[in-house]
């Protein structure tokens, strides 16, 4: 499996959700606590899509309706991802944000296999016959079923508006759950959702290319320091000697042994910098790590010097690395295996990526800074049929969802990653507006208006 | 299982069918050959839905291509229902009635577990396991994939619009289509597509009441009759003598030995019944069976007398299902197993009924001709789980599909059953000439394009 690309895929869905952080904080302001919430569980088929197995397992909740304008105020509804649903609760400032405005019911919704919603509890990793039914067409029927439960049972909610709300994953999980459910839904927030990101729709490079550009506008000599970073891990770590001096020098809680531990740290180091470029906000934060504002601003300021030799250059890699680390100045060693993704359900994440969820993703060394890495979909259908005995379907995420040909759809927002969501926060308000207007609240015909 | 009310369920489905039936046929004039068509087979995954299946099925599909203006000419896509493919083929005389005004080519698909696509050969319908992947989102995702298989393969049909059609199950089929892959199909003719007869979005008893206006309509005394018909078969059936006299009454090839048997012969002339109110042509036609023009009103010449003695109304009775299965005059006795339904799939479309299908009917005796059976979810239920050991669900199909809520959607045109298609076929082709208007013929905007 090509090693550095499973994880970056994971991050590259994970960290974008910073889209949906609170976006009106003020510089070095904390997010506030999320208002309080109720956790609920409902009942749902195990299979949507199939009668023989007819068991249920109990999918999580949390529902917020201190602001809600009862008798058919809207429902925000977060379409969970592939992590803890309370993590995302507690990092969608927006939702919490424009509860007030809105007078709406919050409602996240967590996604099969993830958080406590696991199908068959403790076994519901154990092989590929347990795992069948991790999918997004199952999650968007769980989405379904509960609102229709929600505005079965909940006093007033009947005729209520559903908004569907989500981040990166989850904002891919929005937007088609307006395109295939729009008679639950009357639109959908899709925050950085790169519903493009598969078949050959947009270059494997282009995600990478976007977070080498940060480094390069962040600091002179930046981008190319990480460049040539990669050479100077590869040198050192083909002696013993030189792998000592790496792991001593990363302040690694387990030294390097072998060239395989080497190819770990390099995929560690990848994903901080994508992390980085992620998180890089105006404003003090603490969404994946606590981080300074501007935090690639910051960690530039270590990679000014692109010619230095091996060791003088990745002791400024390290470094910089502790700014995202350790910028609380706790850490005593780095753990390579816990990186910023400790919250998400990795293991659920990679069967996605070894089944429908292909994003083809690769690294060229020239438009970005990585190490040059081909998108190479044999070897990832190797190591998921070695992991899962499950082959990846490529082409399949396009015949579902339809790839680039969605003219048809309606009432999708689609906000792109952006460092910055002060201005774009209050059209995004309007737009909301727009698919809500309160002052068709009471109508039955909003339910499923296409406006 | 309410022994009246499953085969009727099938025939209400298929029967309906007819609305797709050539229209422009005069009076007396027979349904033309269609014209050569090539079969073809397309592999497809036994489950879209699923990864811990990966096996594959051939998928039969027709294709005629004498009329398509190559280089994007549209494609009018015959969304497969409950039978052999070449049945509906063979009885869809609209599609090759408008092939060539249109210049377009025209695609039968099959549905799986019916005709020769059967996912497990002759396994398929051996038990549960096997049925599993026999629902209408596995069919949509076949079509989906078959489509697109078409464009990338067929020369010049990359931008063709793909226009849906289907009658009765493969109506509701078509209309869903579109619905739910916007950007594989333009459009949809969905006729004769009861999609609301799910839940109580309509009346139960709705279907049998139209039946019976039908026959009230076409003679006096007519629906009388056979609503008094049912008692009569009851009086009878009590004793030996009586079963005896109408097993040779009506010409039986097995004769009635039991109450069991009677039920069997009043579940026939239902079936009968409503087979006739639709295929109540005003021409001759051979669709169901070889009929004359308006059969109901012929069937209606020998049922004026609602108040004649049990044995006077059931020889009336007779005579009057003569007309249906024997108007050739070949038939030397009558074999109730054999009802019009015999080219289709009924294994299969019990088993949809008994899971996704569920379509509350029911009949009263007052509103409608027959013998009163209320609507029994339970009784259903019970019965499937004792065939398949699967339990039906009922609300399934309203939170996948939408129910009444379809407002967002496009392009859709639901034809409702009609016994006088004249009027309304220039219409309907003018609408689909809207959905496909020649001269964007060769833009790509249309392929998608909600007009």
């Amino acid at each position: 499996m090509p090693r550095l690309l499973l994880p970056l895929l994971l991050l590259l869905l994970l960290g974008e959700l910073g889209a949906l952080l609170a976006p009106r904080r003020r510089r070095g302001a904390p997010p506030p606590p999320p208002g309080p919430y109720l956790t609920r569980y409902l009942s749902q088929q195990i299979d949507h899509f199939g009668f023989d197995e007819n068991l249920t397992f109990q999918q999580r909740y949390l529902i917020a309706d201190q602001h809600w304008k009862k008798d058919n105020g809207p429902i925000l509804f977060y379409t969970g991802n592939e992590g803890d649903i309370t993590w995302f609760c507690n990092n969608t400032g927006f939702m919490w944000d424009v509860a007030e405005e809105l007078n709406a019911m919050l409602v996240f919704a967590e996604h099969r296999y993830y958080g406590e919603s696991l199908p068959f509890g403790n076994e519901s990793f154990s092989d590929s016959k347990h795992l069948n039914y991790l999918t997004s067409e199952q999650a968007l029927a769980d989405f379904a079923v509960l609102i229709e439960y929600l505005k079965e049972t909940v006093a007033g909610a009947r005729y209520s508006p559903v908004i569907a709300i989500g981040g990166s994953y989850g904002g891919m999980l929005a937007a088609w759950f307006r395109m295939k459910y729009p008679h639950v839904v009357v639109g959908a927030l899709a925050a950085s959702a790169p519903i493009w990101q598969f078949g050959d729709l947009v270059p494997c490079g282009a995600y990478f290319t976007i977070v080498t550009n940060d480094f390069k506008k962040s600091g002179t000599g930046c981008s190319e320091s990480i460049r040539n970073s990669w050479s100077a891990v590869n040198h050192l770590s083909s002696t013993d000697a030189g792998l000592q001096w790496l792991s001593s020098t990363f302040h690694l809680c387990s030294p390097l042994k072998n060239l395989q531990d080497a190819a770990m740290l390099k995929s560690w180091l990848s994903e901080t910098w994508v992390d980085l470029a992620m998180v890089d906000y105006p404003y003090k934060a603490d969404f994946l790590q606590p981080l300074p504002a501007w935090p690639v601003q910051e960690v530039c300021k270590f990679l000014k010097d692109p010619s230095l030799s091996d060791k003088l250059l990745l002791q400024n890699v390290y470094q910089a690395v502790n700014v995202y680390y350790n910028y609380s100045g706790e850490a005593s060693c780095f753990d390579m295996s816990e990186t910023a993704t400790k919250n998400l359900g990795q293991l659920g994440w990679y069967y996605q990526v070894c089944t429908e969820m292909v994003m083809p993703m690769c690294t060229d060394g020239v438009n970005d800074m990585f190490e040059p890495q081909k998108w190479d979909f044999d070897a990832l259908s190797e190591e998921c049929f070695r992991l899962w005995g499950v082959r990846p379907r490529p082409s399949w995420v396009l015949s579902m969802y339809g790839g680039k040909n969605i003219s048809s759809h309606s009432n999708i927002i689609f906000r792109s990653v952006t460092w910055f969501l002060y201005n774009s926060y209050y059209r995004v308000l309007q737009e909301l507006q727009l698919l809500y207007p309160p002052e068709l609240m009471h109508t039955k015909s909003l339910q499923t208006a296409a406006l």
